[in-house]
């Protein structure tokens, strides 16, 4: 089946003085070299402007972009009630990425795209504009009805995929909030996810340990034995395969990646160390748990270095390839 | 400075029923490819003659090493009090492996070899023996009259050098234990050792957060601002080159670790992640802070495999190959 039989793919820009317009504009200049599929920005087209020259085509609908990415950068608009200056946030800008990502996310729940790939915003920008969500991921769950406990970040790269079960809290706070029906549940969104975003029929997860040497028999603490070794029998009743808990530092390397499709990690950076360390150009946030494909380059704005030429578009064109994969497989299965 | 100029290194056979002897066989078979200079093992021939057909020259003294080393592998005989079976520890190899242990760090105390390389010894016999230390580390600390807590491990690979500030406790007790004296005591022994071992005139340190995001201003956690900073800023004031505290997530790529010598970790993961993932097969433990060089392979006894010729001889060589760097560096500096 011809790649082009998925529809093109929504990306919205991001906050528009970020380096999402730019990355994205450099991967139409790229996109056959990135290898990508037709995709369409979603934001203001001022943004782009201000920060690349090239030949820009404004669409109504995502279908139109087929016909206009061999020679444009297709666009749907979505105005900022000002113009933006790259590396200087503003109020309306926020208002624009947050419309953009509205946007972007209706088009793939109604299927005229085929999947949203979210350029970077800034939660400091959007939190001053009321917004209520901890990120973008949780704002496209709601907007997908779907409860945000419902969907889990996974880090992926060529050859690793990692899923922390807790995010954004204190190292401290971790062993407390750890419990065997989140790393259940988070571990069984992740082995759906797998074989509906990834197409493995059979994944296989391996559950890191949250301390040293998997606690060494309950030495070094004793969650491993009251909290992960439980879930992971759950799990494993219920026919998956999971393997666990494993030594976190002995579980990243080439030969130990390979008897696994994912790690299920127990905080923050057991989960974003190895991603970063391997995968630090292409490693891709996938959201799943969702009724759509949504992909994230795994970069901020980075407005330091905006508006100068200097961004790495690989990140954001491995999230528009994954994205497409993703969306690939769905249509095939579907 | 010809390589030859250093004394022959010092290899203990760690316990005799694992893959110590093995390796370093193997070592010495591929001396020419690993690029191995002079050594001699130390320990029982027998267990080296159960898992290798090569041929084996005892000797009484390091120097004799250097004549011996191109048509045999050295060995100066200690002793078991029976023929240990690879993969079945006893009593009797433990105290093998603790006599010839002795004998290397006291040969590298006198001058006689360069530097101790240990082979992997089994704790749980060790301690079935009345043995007191943790680990090896310390105990070779004791006979060298340095206290064990100023001592460091270092886990270094080509790209990559990390030094835990604290190993074995369960992730729970991490923040407890974290003081800014205790991070400042490891910082500056690390320092110390890249000038000393690895002959960097001014070395530069970059140190880890505890909290995902570097706590994001105190928001996830105050570890950085209360007990972390304090410490970069003293060792900054004696003039050090350090930074910090870095996200861990964003300092292991492949960019950013060239931009310091060591990563300064604040939890065992936390320096074992990186430094397995990207460095599995040639990550060596150095020991920084002793009178003596002492390096080790980053594994341990594998009685599972023992004696099926199964075990990787490559981290014992980059052991035997860093032991031999940091000697050289130290005599040429001394």
């Amino acid at each position: 089946m011809a790649r082009s039989q998925i529809s093109p793919l929504a990306i919205s820009l991001g906050d528009p003085a970020g380096i999402g317009p730019e990355v994205i504009a450099k991967c139409w200049d790229h996109r056959s070299q990135f290898g990508l599929p037709p995709f369409v920005a979603i934001g203001d087209g001022h943004s782009i402007a201000a920060v690349w020259d090239g030949p820009i085509e404004v669409v109504e609908d995502p279908r139109q972009a087929d016909a206009a990415f061999d020679h444009a950068l297709p666009l749907i608009q979505v105005s900022s009630a000002q113009e933006d200056v790259p590396g200087h946030p503003s109020v309306a800008g926020a208002h624009c990425s947050l419309d953009s990502l509205e946007l972007a996310v209706g088009l793939a729940r109604s299927g005229s795209a085929s999947a949203v790939v979210t350029g970077p915003v800034s939660k400091e920008q959007l939190y001053g504009i009321g917004f209520q969500h901890p990120g973008q991921t949780e704002f496209v769950a709601e907007r997908c009805g779907i409860s945000p406990g419902n969907v889990v970040m996974m880090l992926a790269g060529a050859t690793l995929r990692t899923v922390p079960v807790t995010t954004h809290l204190s190292l401290r706070d971790v062993p407390d909030r750890l419990t065997s029906a989140l790393i259940e549940s988070r571990g069984r969104a992740t082995l759906r996810g797998l074989q509906r975003n990834f197409g493995i029929a059979e994944p296989r997860l391996a559950v890191a340990a949250l301390n040293p040497h998997a606690g060494e028999g309950g030495n070094l603490g004793r969650e491993e034995i009251e909290i992960i070794e439980p879930a992971i029998a759950a799990l494993a009743a219920e026919g998956w395969r999971v393997t666990g808990p494993l030594p976190a530092d002995t579980m990243f390397h080439a030969r130990a990646r390979s008897a696994y499709d994912a790690a299920l990690c127990m905080y923050h950076d057991q989960a974003l160390i190895p991603i970063k360390a391997i995968h630090f150009e292409d490693a891709v946030n996938v959201t799943l748990g969702l009724p759509i494909v949504r992909t994230a380059p795994d970069h901020g704005t980075a407005f330091d270095i905006a508006g100068r030429d200097r961004a790495d578009a690989r990140p954001m064109a491995a999230a528009i390839r994954m994205a497409a994969e993703c969306s690939f497989i769905r249509a095939e299965s579907a």
